[in-house]
């Protein structure tokens, strides 16, 4: 996708707005914003991690933001500043075509219950269903297809792509981003056996989401079987991800995709889970915590820090051979011990 | 979300309809549901738990639902039975305003074929899709935006939620429960090589699932390449759960979120799997088998139990250094037994 | 399913068609394909794996297709090739239902955005939603429900099922396969931090998918961070699979199943990654890699070869005791080479 350039501002603006220190021709101006190797005359450029500081001599875009300690390399204008990360998020929001106001109304496709309340400049667009008794704040933007549930609510600036499902009795914050094919408030996962079958148990808890909480396409977050299940503010959740009913997860923690996390389980604040990682259920995840792709958690964690499981891949001959050793671990172990009490006693 | 009480009972009745004692004022009403802690005045609760002993003294709840074992720490009415949790999930189905009943008819923004077989009291919502030749028995609810496939049928009092996709030729049992984002019948994933590149094999097959079945948000259930793809009575999948073509999955069985099955692979009656458990293609699994979370099944298994796979979590520090170790096993254990044939021959 | 035997075709004609040597009666007619054991007398069938040899000597097929070593148990008449897995995709095509042409036309109830650009012959089935400046190549069919997101691009004979999401600027090769739930170009996982919270990258590129790419129900692509997420032509991916932004797979790779892949990995042409695999971001996977099922690579690959991590299923006792051992592996390896010191000094 080539950027619709619809935006163009110069370097001294930039610069004023980022808090940075610019090097160069504040008068030239730059509409687009691409990668150092990528990037034009016509746009700006930064340099975030170490790895890519090798395409910094070369770049030929108008300017680069960059950190104090790389300028050296810089061959063209630049702006200084702390963290060049942070400031391209802040760039990368300024180019966003999606972030153009759109106009605001109901699709005469869209299905809207009479009792729904709508707040200023919504936009409903086509084939959307909107149920009775939700409640839409100001600015909020529902894509094609999507399905509001009944009694649901959706804070102020919230936006759902093509094709996300609501449940009824949903309540999610303000701002927040829901994209396609997500899904919030399905039953959570809960049956009684009586011996021979299964019952099923009525969920009739709901979800509650905080302010700024984003969700990747295909996501499932469950509602509670009495109580809600809670995501706290700042929350990032990429795409593929579960979560079963009455987990928590505290605020500003981030998920990466195809995560799974187990009925009950509370994850604390500013953690961050890895792809594929999986935390059964009941568990308490202490605030700080890191895991790393695909580990499987099967016990709380009570101190911040890092923490994996699982092999890393080898090639499939060698990894044969040392998977058949590792059933037989706990017997090696034995046998080591046993040799190291022969040689003390010899 | 508050669930909407709807519903109130005395307690006299609720253990006549329950089959339990009741010790306290049988005219006692109640009209909510919920946990030890929650609990109020007007609601009942229900101890299926140990974990949850501690709560019961100080509930506020009108009356608790609890195993004959456990009334000692009881303070308020109660409930006696031998399965507190079966009793709950009746229980349940009781408060779920889910399980109010609703208006028959289909909403006029939907789409129904000409030809489509519609039973008493079917429910159409808002932008669904019936393609011809489809067969909807008594009580079906269709959700919002759901798509049914050409000559597929529904059993009755089915239910599927918003945004559900279910292929042409796909066959569904009484009372299944789906919900939004799942998708039944897609093509299974099947592809011939010349050397060069793959080439299609269309999957003629079906699926046929059985009575009381319920799947998960955002699962996947694909169609047999010539045979079908078949999921037995009351049979219970939760979100995020890949089943691949040609799959047979026993009655009873219970799968977990983000289940993964590989094609052709038979799985027995009264199995469960953990979230995130991965079986090859074309295995064989008995009845009455257990696999816990995240495990690989790479064989077929003949006896029930309980199978595990993969490590627990641990710091990432040490985690590192048995990760490394794992890829040294195979010698270590030749080592080992050098050693052991050493210590023998001196 | 019963496939709707809509297709006939005498045996000498297949022959011909599939380039097979026949022995047998030319004019006998067949209506239908099937495996050895369920195919009946107006049925071919193939042997195409070994593994099935055993139903050969009973099949009641009309004619088998086959490899000329195993015409010895065959009963009935047959079609003798080298590739007999091929000429069966070859074959299951000629008997697919959902190959036969489509009348096409835009549905009444589909939203088409004014100056949307259609070929000829497209097909738009009831509740779909094309935006403003999309283009649909020749024989496209987009299926009931799915939304194609402004100025993206579908090339001639591709194919949307039900529910599919294509978001905007994404540009999708010819005789694409997108099954019901996929999402195309959702945002890419970006945040930076600011040390207390998260602050979004807007996701500016967009995704191009090549030629004859076939993409599983619910599996996500996400769109490029800066530049553009890439996928090859004859790509084949899965259900529930996840593919994060800036990622490049090369041509003819194949995708199973529930696979992840995080940010600007480049998978090499010809690579196959079993169901469940995990790739760590920014890796380099060379052409011609296979990684066995539910394996998690963290690092780059640069030899072809078949590579492999974790540990298979066992008995969760067996396990138990062999998962505690893997965490004391390092001090295990340390404590055998401690021994072997001795054994040399003594």
């Amino acid at each position: 996708m080539k950027t619709t350039k619809t935006f163009s501002c110069s370097l001294g603006e930039l610069a004023t707005r980022l808090g940075a220190t610019l090097v160069g021709d504040g008068e030239r101006r730059v509409s687009g914003l691409a990668t150092l190797s990528d990037a034009g005359p016509d746009d700006i450029s930064f340099l975030a991690n170490k790895a890519y500081l090798k395409y910094l001599p070369a770049t030929r875009a108008a300017a680069v933001l960059l950190h104090p300690a790389h300028v050296a390399d810089c061959p063209v204008a630049r702006l200084e500043l702390d963290n060049p990360y942070l400031a391209y998020a802040e760039l990368s929001r300024l180019f966003d075509p999606m972030a153009m106001p759109q106009e605001a109304g109901v699709h005469p496709s869209a299905m809207v219950a009479e009792d729904v309340s709508l707040g200023a400049n919504v936009r409903i667009e086509a084939q959307a269903v909107v149920e009775r008794g939700a409640v839409l704040g100001d600015d909020v933007v529902i894509g094609p297809g999507s399905v509001i549930g009944a009694d649901s609510s959706l804070g102020a600036g919230s936006r759902l792509y093509a094709n996300v499902t609501v449940y009824h009795g949903v309540t999610i914050g303000e701002r927040a981003i829901l994209h396609s094919g997500c899904v919030i408030g399905a039953d959570g996962f809960g049956f009684a056996h009586d011996g021979a079958r299964w019952h099923k148990i009525a969920q009739l808890g709901g979800v509650i989401i905080g302010d700024e909480v984003e969700v990747g396409s295909c996501s499932s977050i469950d509602r509670g079987a009495l109580g809600d299940t809670l995501i706290g503010d700042d929350v990032k959740i990429d795409s593929q991800v579960q979560i079963a009913h009455n987990v928590q997860i505290g605020a500003h923690s981030a998920l990466a995709g195809c995560v799974g996390i187990a009925g009950s389980t509370r994850v604390g604040r500013h953690c961050m889970l890895g792809g594929g990682v999986g935390l059964s259920g009941h568990l308490t995840i202490c605030d700080g915590v890191q895991v790393t792709g695909m580990s499987l958690v099967t016990n709380s964690i009570t101190e911040p820090g890092v923490y994996s499981s699982g092999t890393g891949a080898m090639q499939n001959a060698l990894w044969r051979k040392n998977a058949v050793r590792f059933k037989q671990l706990d017997d090696i172990a034995k046998r080591l011990s046993r040799l190291e009490r022969d040689a003390r006693q010899s």
